[in-house]
């Protein structure tokens, strides 16, 4: 299943992740990959359950698989369920949006995980994730990460498609790998967009989506256009919020001006690489992903 | 005129800025500022001069005052009109957006400089105004910082209206600086909002006003409103581009919820202190100069 991923040396997965079950379970967000790793781990031989997120997890995706729906916040309902489903290995997988005290409304069980993950409740998105990760492991489950089981989705090093970055697209993917570090470092978010050397937007709580709209705005005429930059955060927990791109994301980023789009090697899921592809050759938008080192070949 | 700015001792003005002619050119873009300094430089029983850079400068502004208007790109123009007025001492002031190459239009001697600058076109706003400022002293000029002019308008160290800032908004805004501090590194922007150890948004490109409405729209609910942070990059030059902070900075903050607004003190403009101020206490937000400096006191 997860074959060797160019991802520059750091996780190569020999086979299957290991697992102790026959179910795996899926605490499941938005968008297309529930489905997937649910499609993935059935053809493993094992048994997916799928715990949607109310509000989140889109019924088109879950529905055709064993689901529940329970809130966020409800973590005794979710471990409960999990723990009767005999899912001892967990993947988390599509976006969450940050909830908000007002809106949590946590179960006895929510409100005891919540004291012990503590300030982290109010720290960056990925201090955030890597305590809940922290916590699902205390409380006796294995977290893997979704790329363990969407080897093919995993975003390999190199020109996807058939544009390819010039020297000045090149100069901007190298500057737009620096400053998201920088941010990533202050764990603010994962990406940005560069012009000609110009940053024109760096991307926080707002999102991917909102970031490009911006930074075709702040677009500089009379210029090659911008550079979508994607990258973990340093140090991040592979298994909860990996840089994702999917169609969209190449549409929007054709919308608004830019000639690419560098995501990190090996720690980027396209959720839907033909897709993407075709979309980036039909905009003539270069596709390409980078390693995470700057002492090394970029692509 | 310029009195001792409690600034982090960094530069404490003695007087009057060491001028060499009877009369002081000033460079405008938008904002009332530009008049401020005419104000200033009359009231030292100079002469100013102001050269309008067409499409930013306001009329209503400059209007009353010596001025010509002249293509930001056509430095010709712009050198010789200065020479003929007599004027070696210089003020850039006022926001002027980045051009972009298809509108610039350099005149020849434009031509040239952009030429000098080389590079730093293509780099982020502080290189480019540090370029800017040094081909006019190669050009023969004295470039002055318009907070020499106008002291009465830095913003001080302190709390400068009647709410301040609680222990949490304070652990904000030290989080708030070390975000702009790095992004400034990068030459990025000056400013970001954070609310409650979360960094809502980061300003790149899109100026302070597009970054405040985006923070509103991700601000967490059923937490203490965000903080806006403002700060010089490290090692800006003074003399082009200080944080700029005026009445309607803080409507808007207010309009999207935060609880305050923390500057760099001693290197943030104040457009109208007493507006400010009396906006800032009207809709109950902190307005603090802060110090620039991890070790010292806050403010």
């Amino acid at each position: 299943m997860a074959g060797n991923q160019d991802d520059d040396g750091r996780s190569r997965d020999a086979g299957r992740p290991a697992l102790s079950g026959d179910c795996v379970g899926i605490l499941a967000g938005g968008g297309p990959l529930p489905g997937q790793v649910a499609r993935a781990i059935q053809a493993l031989g094992l048994r997916p359950f799928i715990v949607g997120f109310l509000d989140f997890a889109d019924p088109a995706v879950i529905g055709p698989w064993p689901h529940r729906y329970i809130r966020l916040a409800a973590a005794g309902d979710i471990l409960s369920c999990l723990r009767a489903e005999g899912c001892r290995d967990l993947v988390l997988i599509g976006p969450v949006r940050r909830p908000s005290f007002s809106d949590l409304r946590p179960d006895a069980t929510g409100a005891r995980i919540m004291a012990r993950i503590g300030r982290a409740l109010f720290s960056g998105d990925d201090g955030l994730l890597a305590a809940i990760v922290r916590v699902l492991g205390e409380e006796g489950f294995a977290v893997h990460g979704a790329h363990e089981f969407l080897a093919g989705s995993v975003g390999r090093r190199g020109v996807l498609g058939m544009a390819r970055p010039d020297a000045g697209a090149e100069s901007d993917i190298r500057r737009g790998r620096a400053v998201v570090e920088a941010i990533g470092r202050l764990d603010i978010g994962q990406g940005c967009v560069v012009q000609d050397g110009l940053v024109l937007a760096v991307e926080a709580m707002e999102g991917t989506d909102r970031m490009l709209l911006r930074a075709g705005d702040c677009r500089q005429p009379g210029r090659p256009g911008g550079v979508l930059v994607k990258m973990l955060k340093p140090g991040q927990d592979r298994r909860a919020d990996l840089p994702t791109i999917g169609p969209d994301t190449v549409h929007r980023a054709a919308a608004v001006g830019l000639r690419g789009i560098a995501f990190q090697a090996g720690a980027t899921l396209l959720t839907d690489p033909q897709a993407c592809v075709a979309a980036a050759d039909a905009a003539g938008l270069f596709l390409v992903g980078i390693s995470a080192e700057d002492g090394k070949k970029l692509f």
